[in-house]
């Protein structure tokens, strides 16, 4: 497949080579890797477009497929063009969710400026952190204007998604009594914005004071300079009943719009790609255990250490060693 | 500095040569490292005597100190030998606390078959890691009975003390009301023994109520295979009264004789030295970027990323090709 054509494709909206491409990135094998090296760079150095990448967190019962559903019609009707990625490290023990992600956002996924592609069936947290930042970018490039990028909140996932996004914001639920959730303090650290869903029938109230709590919890942590007066909010949201979407909307794109004046828009993506970059300088490095011949050598070497016939440190100097003559 | 004659120094329990060969241990040198790990190797074929490694978290307030005081004091007592030795990640900052576990162990500290040592003073927690092993591989072939590992428990450091110990002990102050003390899950399943100390005066009540608390939470954990019956147990101390110190050495000699027994004891050591082994092949080949010339080209590539000039994957590319080509 030529890389430049697939780029100009990209480059011209259509769907097919978008799709074509993901799935070229979510590819482990060899040629497919240095394929997507390049075509990615052909996007860096000749797209301009920049979409808004919405990180969104919330764990299963929040009522996320149905925010994301209603959200992500909203944004069409303002005649802006989304896609959806997903960041789900368990997808590989559940075997995928590709077609509950299309299903359970029924009528966003028929629409043809939508476009919703679920998380790539990868085990490991740090491969589907490279994969989806790469689907991000290609999204970006094919002129989405929102890139949402989901996650269920599992282990570091939250992270991941954060590390990625201008903007990211936690869907929570009404609490049953007047406690947090539960949620942990550096996940509330990471939110730009929080939102109650389900504010809406019996739960209302619920949620308005689960919303008035993280209101009050939001202000009690340290002022971040990425933030204007008043952020991070909380705010309660139905995505049943299609209500407080547009708020929520509005606020994220005045967020953003402070962001961009002050220059913490571009400084934070400039720290996200160093971050990155750091990390795969550091998955490569350890990605040399992942080689059959290395895993036999380290299985060999971890019996005799538990045996105790070498020492660790011993044992340990003799595979870097081994590692180092191999190159 | 000869290491066969610095070994049988260690080995007839000669004092100077115990702090010398942990000065070593402690150095990030590298013909210290060399000379340290030739010096393991001959005690590791040469040395069979063991201790009893127990694991000791404690977070400040708790009274770590004045336990380990009257708890090793108690075994000089009952005729053994006891070293205490750190692990606090956080001493690097503080730049270390040398005079404070001394004084803070004032009576411990003067007797001829105490040995303590403070935790080095160093920033990574996998370099301190490996050195507090080494410093307990040294302790054991010193002769002494028993080595404490403390740690005050901050990040990972529960963890680290946990895989290099035999028995893991987690010291609690009484809590004020009825709640668990925030505890983490992972650290309470950590745990062979809680201690809840200060059960004295006007808190020996509430220390008993939080033992009670604790003695329920643990019932709730999974059976462990490591564990005969009713362990992990709960217990009320105090160690300012040097009161039930006697019957907590006793549930824990009780403990490691059921585990010796079923092979437990040597399976979690074959596991934990497997462990360390694996570790030390992730840091020593994540060194590679610890070398000041891989900074400075981590650091240039860095900003070329920041700037958008290169994709974080194309830069990683790069730096690993030529750390391969540098071998």
């Amino acid at each position: 497949m030529d890389m430049t054509e697939l780029a100009r494709r990209i480059m011209a909206q259509d769907r097919r080579a978008l799709a074509r491409a993901i799935t070229l990135v979510e590819s482990s094998r060899a040629d497919h890797r240095a394929q997507t090296t390049a075509l990615i760079e052909i996007l860096r150095e000749t797209s301009d477009s920049q979409a808004l990448r919405v990180g969104l967190s919330g764990t299963p019962g929040v009522g996320k497929s149905t925010f994301i559903e209603s959200f992500g019609l909203m944004l069409l009707r303002e005649g802006l063009r989304v896609a959806v990625l997903a960041v789900d490290p368990s997808s590989a023990r559940s075997g995928g969710s590709i077609l509950g992600d299309k299903t359970r956002m029924e009528h966003l996924s028929r629409e043809p400026n939508a476009f919703i592609r679920p998380s790539p069936a990868q085990s490991h947290l740090g491969g589907v952190a490279r994969r989806t930042r790469e689907a991000v970018a290609l999204c970006e490039a094919a002129g989405f204007d929102v890139v949402l990028i989901e996650t269920v909140g599992v282990g570091q996932s939250e992270t991941v998604v954060a590390e990625m996004s201008d903007l990211f914001v936690l869907l929570l639920a009404p609490a049953g009594g007047d406690e947090l959730q539960g949620v942990k303090r550096g996940i509330m650290e990471m939110a730009d914005l929080i939102l109650v869903n389900k504010a809406d029938g019996d739960l209302k109230a619920a949620a308005q004071r689960t919303c008035a709590d993280y209101a009050g919890a939001l202000r009690l942590l340290r002022k971040r300079p990425q933030d204007p007066e008043g952020f991070p909010k909380a705010m309660t949201v139905s995505a049943l009943q299609v209500e407080g979407l547009e708020t929520a909307w509005s606020e994220m794109r005045a967020l953003t719009r402070w962001r961009r004046e002050t220059g913490h828009f571009a400084s934070r993506r400039a720290a996200q790609a160093e971050y990155w970059f750091g990390q795969e300088v550091r998955q490569g490095l350890l990605a040399q255990l992942d080689q059959p011949e290395v895993r036999a050598l380290m299985q060999d070497m971890g019996r005799e250490v538990a045996q105790g016939r070498v020492t660790p440190t011993a044992a340990a100097l003799e595979i870097l060693e081994k590692l180092r003559a191999n190159r």
